[in-house]
């Protein structure tokens, strides 16, 4: 597996403690399918009653996992839910046998639990292309089952994990009618050594009770401006996976209308997000690309984006180079409309560009100072309208080569 | 302008000899814009009757030479032609000053030569952002007038340069009717170091006599399969300038029939991209992606840029890695349709995987061996249909690291 990687110069100080979820209950393994000394298999029990949203990858060569939590989704049932994790094997390019593997575990799994197959959820990540051993799970089965607690979340945020630098977890309190409702939730992200693959993984629990396409609709609302708007490479998984479930047992109802849940929840979604982008592969720098005056908010994404994906603008990031002519680059070869004679660019607060042309104020020593930081805000006006948009992105470092091309597994 | 680069391992043995172009006359100078004890600027000039067709970015921040190209490029005339170079000073993003500067430099070549300033045809690669100071070009124009030279060709390569460290030249013959027609180009491509840009320039002169329209239409067309087919880090100049210019001084009129023109122009702009993908930023591989099988040769396009521009794909070919899953990742998340089940992959004549499965017989020692050439094919079939396309690149390595974050100018 190559070597252990140093933790992220960009990870948050700890783990948070993470409020406990009622109806959610849940336990870890080690099933050693690839790692040994750690746990590699998170179960998780839901109560009977809850709704289970998702968001998945739009590879078209999403895993089998994904696949089939995709058929299931849409099931409504008060029966109880369970979601299955693995780590080390991402069951991903394994043909019929990895769809057999799949259907053997969420089925194992319903008969431990006693919820219906339709309400097993399950995800794999870590080396593609190699059949999925599913017994040495199986077996562990009984035992996760008899282990499961209402305290096992900040455990499984450390068995979900491929070969990410640190465990990243999230969760808040909010009040809805002075009562509180409960979220939190744990992610992996894009750490990982070849020839794994970048899989994101995310499971959000709360204790609202939410109808299940109320709860749909919001999660894919808020996945657009919070995990669909990170990137590390512009490379896709094949089995990205958000799960979001509501027990329902703070007895606290939520619809479309309740602002404080969904704020809670975007808060959530963003700061998993954001970790991701701290523990991207070689990151060094964290950056914030908005871009406002676009003709649509559609339009300022791909801007955004364009500009985070470009390995001329990471690599100068990388430098602490306040390289301002790969952001006109990046902007104009992003297929949105834009106009040379009226962007405008900022580094932080430092106004670089305006009406096509370098600031006659710009300093390139203060930008240079600027780009010392260990956060980074672009800013790009495009003088067009009011389109606007924000990506989170990381640098391009030779860290990210040395866990992408020197290390063999 | 940071250390001088080492010729890239992927060069060619020296430069070819070029045929000589009637009608073709070229010299270069010394300006100083940036670099010193080196030409920077180069002239040519174009007998009376030559055809000039052209091909430009498609950048929305293109450069003001790049929009001055495009509105010069259909005006038909009888009157001699120029193309002025110079490296050193991109003029991009330099706003009115930029235009300006354009008009100065090309009403000063269309005084010196006499030729109409509507066929005087100009581009600048270098530094942008910078005001480009004409003076120190136009200052040398008459000199450069009396320089002009039917051999001229071989030094404006490297006159054009910025940071690429071999200049690039083609050329061949083909027969027309028994008649010999001459096809001669240079380029200069994608080595830089901040904060310059990765602008692709492309001479080619051939002493055909071709009609502007067919030329163009022509030279738009392996355009497509060529030039378009490169890609280094998919980021896109705002500069990039595709120039052919048939002088008519063979006296061999080609048509859009003339298949053995055709042919030895699409050898000259092939040699020429391929030369550029090999001198890509710290390459160390060469690698040519196929794909066969598309529903459409558009798909198989986008697949193959997918697959080629891959940052994970890229660092694994630098680190001689044989990981066809991230190859399955980027069809996965090109965008074009795919099947998992009828994906069959190659590395070279390996058969990697096929019917959505590693091959049972799939041998990782022999893959991990043929990864060791410095030319790398990878052939991807989709199964679904007859679209095929195929696209060059090279890998990501350290060294594209050094020269875009660790240089600074």
């Amino acid at each position: 597996m190559g070597a252990q990687l140093p933790r992220s110069p960009l990870a948050p100080d700890g783990f948070p403690d993470l409020p406990r979820i009622g109806g959610l209950s849940v336990a870890t393994a080690e099933a050693g399918l690839r790692y040994s000394g750690r746990p590699d298999v998170m179960l998780a029990r839901l109560a009977p009653g809850s709704a289970v949203a998702g968001v998945f990858t739009r590879s078209a060569t999403r895993s089998a996992a994904v696949l089939d939590c995709q058929s299931k989704i849409r099931f409504h049932s008060q029966a109880g839910a369970a979601i299955l994790v693995n780590s080390g094997n991402a069951n991903a390019f394994t043909g019929k046998a990895g769809e057999d593997a799949v259907k053997a575990l969420t089925r194992a799994v319903a008969g431990v639990l006693d919820v219906p197959e339709a309400r097993v959820f399950s995800a794999s990540t870590g080396v593609i292309g190699e059949p999925l051993p599913h017994e040495p799970i199986t077996a562990r089965l009984g035992n996760l089952a008899a282990a499961l607690s209402p305290d096992g979340l900040a455990q499984a945020a450390r068995a979900i994990v491929t070969t990410d630098t640190f465990p990243k977890g999230s969760g808040t309190t909010v009040k809805i009618d002075g009562q509180p409702v409960r979220i939190a939730g744990i992610a992996k992200g894009s750490g990982m050594i070849a020839p794994d693959m970048a899989t994101m993984l995310v499971y959000i629990f709360t204790d609202a009770a939410i109808d299940q396409p109320i709860l749909q609709s919001i999660v894919s609302a808020l996945n657009e401006t919070t995990f669909n708007c990170i990137t590390v490479d512009g490379d896709t998984s094949t089995s990205d996976t958000l799960l979001v479930a509501a027990t329902g047992a703070s007895g606290i109802r939520v619809t479309e209308h309740s602002m404080a849940f969904m704020e809670g929840l975007r808060r959530v979604m963003l700061d998993l997000a954001h970790q991701i982008v701290r523990d991207g592969e070689g990151a060094t720098k964290f950056v914030t690309v908005s871009v406002t005056g676009a003709s649509s908010d559609r339009d300022a994404r791909t801007h955004a984006k364009a500009i985070a994906n470009s390995p001329l603008v990471k690599t100068a990031i990388a430098g602490e180079d306040p390289n301002w002519g790969r952001v006109v680059m990046a902007v104009g070869k992003s297929g949105a409309p834009a106009d040379r004679d009226t962007l405008t660019i900022w580094f932080g607060d430092i106004l670089v560009a305006r009406d096509g042309w370098v600031n006659p104020e710009y300093s390139e020593d203060a930008a240079a100072r600027y780009m010392k930081n260990a956060d980074i805000e672009i800013h790009v006006d495009l003088g067009l309208g009011g389109g606007r948009a924000t990506v989170w992105t990381c640098d391009l470092t030779h860290g990210y080569i040395d866990i992408n091309a020197d290390y063999r597994s």
